[in-house]
């Protein structure tokens, strides 16, 4: 599976993926979606919203009772030069744990699919998780018919072009009410396995996490002649707010990160008339973010009081503590825990943790029982093609999603 | 003459000129400057570079012994979104200087010109000086024809389209072995004069000054999930290096900017791969500049260790301390002094500064005897709309030209 998918969207120069929404390295992804669940004699079909289920045990979503289906599946698309596992990992996972379910005889008593979720990373128009949040009802048709790439092209018309019905997208609440759990497998994005020493882990919450824009107003002036007490330089007001973002959030341990500027006029002869800073911080819960982001904001105003700049902070985004239902999660736990048990090496707690990062298991969470799996990331490095995961891991993830699936399906 | 020059490629939302080489905007300013000499009956020239000329006492350079012509002028471009003062101050100012000689029925023993450099700024092809460095064989006629805009387009190509043919440009060194004396009046950018008391001073030296690139190399990461431990982030190196910029100019009294910063990717949810910031860097002399800027580059390379960031720095221009003529300069001062002596108030010695900017007298002062004279600027702000200079200081400083006109060419 791994071999056809490997070069489809991959910049020779980069070695990353460069697999955006609705293009045609999407569209090569999702036709090798489609070869693999014919393949296997799944049933196919793709949902308003451009979202793609394979479905075990029923010919369509419409076959499928309120509550009945376990749903498996992650996304395909990529961050720009994103590595190889971010989202495949999910799906190629989701066939080979239905193959292993297969070898092993297993015989599910509900209906299985897997599914790719459109545009989850959102590279080109800038929201992620598109296609999930359209299906939950948490993006509007209208505010969807707006978004726009870089270059100027709308959503709208790049889903035409690729030969999906824009007018069709919308909330699926049908479809999602058939779901009775859905579990995303997905690399870790951090070194939390790594440093337990354990292949897999179950999430536990998607941390609370937001974007706030810092606007640093000074004084355009010459960089040749205005003499240093004369200056209102923003960009310094903008330099000690980055140190105090790492200074503060560091013994919260939470994070924090200025990772976008836009500095107007941006000229290497002129002290800049505004510094513009995106803020990303996210923690383990609400008050410890708040916290943080109330110091980084404290210590900008404090600074600019010296530096004779105006501080403006807008909060641009943000999403509050997405807790994953505990009855899957601690049913997930059991599962592993037993099936773990019967092989050599016998039991071992599975542990249980939190990530920075959104994804579609955390948009379903509202309305349908979700959890997730991760897959030890030995580097830690996510978003670029130095992301890794072992062989050994991804096949630990593959049997463990295996035995969710028997666990959730075949009894 | 004012009334006429300051609607002309004035921007109507920022209130900023933008008055390009080669464009509208400048073909207007050159008109502008034409007019003005054949009201005054002088007679009108463009020499090879699109330098405007306007003689008295001659009907045109090629009619002047060498050695002979006292010239006087400055540049009618902007930069993006200028002020009202820096360039055109001058050449309104060598009109007026021109009105002021003839009131006073001085009789020019030696020929006069006034000169508008074009495209002095730099603002559209990256370079600045262009006319007079042109002229002055500063820059190849080979280099000139590989200057581009933000949009592609040549100078060749700008000046074709302005009407001026570009096939026609190079050194000019008859035209200035011609030039006996130049003295270009600036508005000054800085705020010495302001804290001395004097409307008028007069220029010692151009600091030397150079543009340092330095490049901030880490490690491209999810902004979400990597811990604080795990990143190599170049922003935080940037901006401990940009406040060590500061702290290392302040006590040198030299100046030390960064204005312009690209990073890549530039997301609101990355940590950088790069991070680019380009230092610009003035002292009064060679020896504390080097100082500076190695302190800058020692503190980058230090914070980069703690960071797990690569720092590397390229010098990308630099040019040395420009000391003008002495004789000249001495006499300016023995001519303004003098002429304050038979003036209610009385005798004041003239005061005499360095700039960090560069100017097209800087560029001339390499093969012609060359002055400055500057007049106060009450805020030191420039390339800004809010540059200023008072009414009472505008006239003292077309006086102080005019005495230094009658003194050098009138005798």
């Amino acid at each position: 599976m791994w071999r056809d998918l490997a070069p489809i969207g991959r910049h020779s120069g980069t070695g990353g993926y460069r697999r955006f929404a609705w293009t045609g390295a999407d569209a090569d992804c999702r036709a090798w979606f489609e070869a693999q669940a014919r393949a296997r004699g799944l049933a196919y079909e793709e949902d308003r919203n451009g979202n793609q289920w394979a479905w075990l045990g029923a010919a369509s979503a419409a076959d499928v009772a309120p509550g009945e289906a376990v749903v498996t599946g992650s996304h395909l698309d990529s961050v720009p030069d994103g590595g190889a596992f971010d989202g495949p990992l999910g799906v190629v996972s989701s066939f080979a744990a239905l193959d292993e379910l297969r070898r092993r005889g297993a015989a599910p008593a509900k209906p299985l699919a897997i599914v790719n979720f459109g545009d989850e990373e959102g590279a080109r128009f800038g929201l992620a998780c598109v296609g999930s949040r359209l299906s939950a009802g948490q993006l509007t048709v209208e505010a969807a018919h707006q978004l726009r790439d870089g270059d100027g092209v709308t959503l709208p018309q790049a889903m035409e072009r690729a030969g999906h019905d824009p007018d069709a997208i919308g909330p699926d609440p049908d479809r999602l009410a058939r779901i009775g759990a859905f579990v995303e497998l997905h690399v870790e994005q951090g070194r939390a396995l790594d440093l337990t020493g354990d292949p897999v882990g179950i999430a536990s919450a998607i941390w609370p996490h937001g974007r706030w824009r810092f606007d640093f107003h000074g004084e355009a002036n010459h960089a040749g002649t205005t003499r240093l007490a004369d200056r209102r330089d923003p960009m310094l007001t903008y330099a000690a707010t980055v140190l105090a973002a790492r200074e503060n959030a560091e013994p919260a341990g939470a994070l924090a990160t200025f990772g976008k500027i836009s500095v107007e006029p941006n000229g290497v002869n002129a002290i800049p008339s505004l510094v513009r800073g995106w803020l990303d911080s996210r923690a383990a819960d609400q008050e410890t973010l708040d916290t943080v982001v109330a110091a980084v904001e404290r210590a900008a105003v404090e600074r600019g009081a010296r530096d004779g700049v105006d501080v403006r902070v807008t909060r641009e985004s943000f999403t509050p503590v997405i807790e994953f239902g505990h009855a899957l999660r601690d049913e997930l736990a059991k599962i592993l825990t037993h099936a773990a048990d019967r092989r050599p090496g016998g039991a071992r707690e599975v542990p249980v943790l939190g990530t920075g990062a959104g994804h579609d298991a955390g948009i379903l969470s509202a309305t349908v029982p979700t959890a997730m799996l991760f897959v030890r990331n030995p580097t830690g490095v996510s978003h670029s093609p130095a992301e890794r995961a072992a062989e050994d891991d991804c096949v630990a993830g593959v049997t463990a999603l295996a035995d969710v699936l028997e666990g959730l399906a075949c009894r």
